[in-house]
């Protein structure tokens, strides 16, 4: 069943209980870089600046993604769900590392989960 | 600073206080399909049967994704973030219409965001 916010074009983020949107970053070729969340401001500020911001759960505090690594994200795409409650962004790392991950990888994504429940790095 | 659960192969994932945690689904060539959540039993199902199962928030209960419309989501790779708090799955849609968005779309993600803070289908 749909419903009328899946199809207006109406920007009506939904919000959790904490303020919170869930937002996947993915690069040109579709790999997905990071997954973080914005609260309003962060999500008013990628809009307006161009440049990806969240806000960390861990810090409590607005999150300007490679203020101080220089690994800033510049946003190409920016687009949301049919529910309003999850955004998807696609970026071009800025940064000499080229690093979305904060172990220094280019994704978070790096390790693969088996059948038997261990990790293979990949 | 990097922390042992970014390195280690043992497969431990963080689910929420509502015992959740957030998958992201791509096919293939990278496009994000849809975004939901998985209980533990969801997860596991996934990796045993390599059929997408979520959890419903909504309904409450177990999803196997396309059990009723045929839009059933072959699992091709699973990953896990360095934190072990999001998964990452590559499906391949088997259904006829493959769709996974619930408006018929292939994709939930069909509205782009402008500056102007209106949608764009696309």
């Amino acid at each position: 069943m749909t419903a009328k916010t899946d199809e207006t074009l109406d920007f009506t983020p939904v919000f959790d209980a904490q303020g919170l949107i869930p937002c996947i970053t993915s690069d040109r070729s579709g790999k997905v870089l990071m997954f973080a969340w914005m609260n309003r401001e962060a999500l008013d500020l990628t809009l307006s600046r161009g440049e990806a911001h969240y806000w960390s759960r861990s810090r409590k505090e607005l999150w300007h993604k490679g203020a101080t690594s220089g690994e800033t994200q510049k946003v190409l795409d920016m687009r949301i769900d049919c529910d309003q409650d999850c955004l998807w962004i696609t970026v071009e790392m800025q940064g000499t590392k080229q690093a979305a991950c904060h172990t220094g990888r280019r994704s978070c994504f790096y390790r693969v989960i088996g059948k038997d429940n261990k990790l293979t790095f990949s």
